[in-house]
């Protein structure tokens, strides 16, 4: 058995920094950097793309709502084709820094309440796909795994996206295997241990404890560690330990 | 004797337009696409690039200083390390737009005070001139020709760029060759008759009138006309009508 | 009778321009100024309260979503928080232009998909009502008249605000009284004759013919023209003409 | 003899945090709030708002330009006109958290570029005085005291702003009394002993030793420490500890 772990990084703008990513590189295995919508600016993605080379992390386009105070987590009500224009955009200027900087481009995630809103909308969940097939055939789109992510995996599908599924050991999932939102009471799991604990259910058992009792389904492919959290470089450490004693191998998919 | 026309495009952003771009592509042989930093916003340049593509128009890239409420045309003091990222951002952002719409990057024109600054700031100009040559080694940048010019093409030599030299017929040129100032009296052609005159005497002649008397030395091997002035469509047409009874033939450098 | 005519005005943004200002300020009696978040910028906020002022039309505060790119009207699901302190930083930022002008600050009106998102969400229209309050007690907000704006009317009643009903001779109504969204078919009045017949009635019966057919109820103090329509100028000469055939008197509320 | 302490502060944008205004609040005398366009948002505005009152710490507006990702720190080129304008909208926005928030506003205070610009600028230094005038007669403004901020002083008096005279401890001076580039060797003071000793010198003698040699004239009402600094608040106390001790009375202007 093999994981990715996956972490959203390159989230400083300008001045103001953000994030763990030098610690977390130490213990990730491919990284998503902001591509200057909801967070991220040209420096810091040229920063960033040398980060995760230098750590041998694979590098992630994160592409997000244009919501720089929002962070990108708030819902915006976009049309598809603004979602296919906003993401071929940022994807193309990720791109050029990995270019020029001898990378390569290995996936791409959509950020926050834009990931959310995929989740929900299958015009949407095209749109972006769509983008991702046209801007480069074969580059995996990650989305979640699980019947949580069924709108969002079928608009891959539509178009021909090739996917990697995704689950979240630091998020509450409702019992029918979509997550706990933001705002609701235990959504996020702040415990490393516990995270841990639901990173090897995840992965060795294809489903989790549910939020309210029970059980959710879950598939992965990769497992997200959110990086803005105080906790993220303990939970990502506890979550690695967990798995490789669980005899699960850690590398990219 | 030949000369490429080129024209600034794809300057509208989100609902407010600008621009004459479809009639101007009836007449220019290329064309420069604001990227979103000064003008142009995902969308618009999805659209620009179509519409270019259509008219058999060669797309170029127009990046230029991140103030949109500015539109580009106020100096700002950046840094070279900053100014080759916001290059590279660009770059990378327009050339997504072209590969999916199976067009080709033709090549790079700085925009505004961003141009105007590269004529004065040899760091400067050396940093977006190594973007280019990082982004694509032999994609085409565009610079000011004759003396007034020598700073940015000194430093795209330095990083070993291809140049391309420009001129501006509906721009006035102080007698040593660098552009007279946008606020200084005189310092914009309106009248299309005299901007065709000036067109043909820089490309036949290699010179052209200053302002206060004399005349300036002039290198073109592409015609800039400004797309936002309102008599942007007439210039266009009386510069190319000019030039071909000059018979100077019309096509892309 | 009598009733105001008010339309959105100051939506240009730096070099770009929008609406027709000018000549619909000869038409209108009060005008709802962008402030700076979905459309305007400081220069083109103090020429816009300069020109009401000449006009002699009453000034009054247009605060939107802070989404340039989508014009403040792409749904945004922001927080009350959120709500209350973007409406006061416009409410401020728009005063100190009225008060440097000697002015007087007449109204405040939400913009777009935040007036929009009002008629549905309680805590919404509470926190904008709750910021106009504390800014200026007396301050009037512009609600939706009828049914369609219950929840907007009672956000601002909680909070003590003073409101004016308003009605759009320009929108579709559904039967239930809430506008007909923008994306449906006929949700658009353009026919200057029918915006006009459409604005007596709402005028002198408190009610219009709804999309679908049956007729909406509809209650208003003052009339909207929405100033980005091409047709805007036409219309609002209508609905002028018509009202006073009506024996209407137009004057602010 | 007493003097005033200002900082810099409000400076975080969105979740993106800065600096240590708390701390700084317990040392400190005055504030000087970011307004939005270098950084602060209507959130932030409104928390620093409230932190500051509870403080007792006398409130400032602290305008800059509009440029997020640089801080408001990379000169810009903006006219008179634009500067009169951004500084009203600015001062604005604060003014309606200040008074919503039953504080008062006590100054203006001009940031990082837009400072430096006015130094050398006399329209430009003017066009801000005359902002602050328009907007309330007798708010103070801040400038640099001695012969380095002559520029800016005069272009306050000739419009009849209330000035208060600043120096900065933690700042080299040229033996001319201009504050030395922040990209010079050593033009930032980081160590709190010497900072401390150069604010009695400061506001005992009036002079302090120049970058290079020599020592320049200075005239302090106020000293500015800097919040951005990782010992801002090792500097702020230690500045405090020592005017203190040489019986400097410290108390707002």
């Amino acid at each position: 058995m093999h994981i990715d772990l996956n972490v959203d990084t390159g989230e400083s703008f300008g001045l103001w920094p953000m994030g763990h990513d030098e610690i977390l590189f130490t213990v990730v295995t491919s990284a998503n950097l902001a591509c200057g919508f909801h967070a991220g600016d040209p420096l810091t993605i040229q920063k960033s793309v040398q980060l995760a080379k230098k750590h041998g992390v694979a590098i992630g386009a994160h592409p997000g709502f244009r919501d720089l105070v929002g962070f990108g987590r708030r819902d915006l009500a976009l049309s598809p084709q603004e979602a296919y224009a906003d993401t071929l955009y940022q994807l193309g200027a990720l791109q050029a820094f990995v270019t020029c900087e001898r990378a390569v481009l290995h996936h791409i995630k959509p950020h926050g309440a834009l990931y959310l809103r995929m989740l929900r909308e299958p015009n949407l969940a095209r749109a972006v796909a769509q983008a991702v097939v046209d801007f480069s055939h074969d580059l995996p789109l990650v989305v979640l795994g699980g019947p949580g992510g069924r709108v969002m995996q079928e608009g891959a599908a539509e178009v021909g996206a090739r996917t990697v599924l995704e689950a979240f050991p630091d998020r509450a999932y409702l019992p029918d295997g979509r997550l706990a939102p933001r705002g609701m009471e235990g959504s996020l799991v702040r415990d490393p241990a516990l995270a841990a604990e639901r990173a090897v259910a995840m992965v060795t058992q294809g489903r989790v404890e549910a939020l309210g009792g029970g059980e959710a389904e879950v598939r992965a492919e990769t497992l997200c560690i959110h990086g803005d959290n105080p906790e993220a470089p303990e939970i990502a450490r506890a979550v690695r330990t967990a798995l490789e004693e669980a005899n699960v191998n850690i590398r990219p998919f």
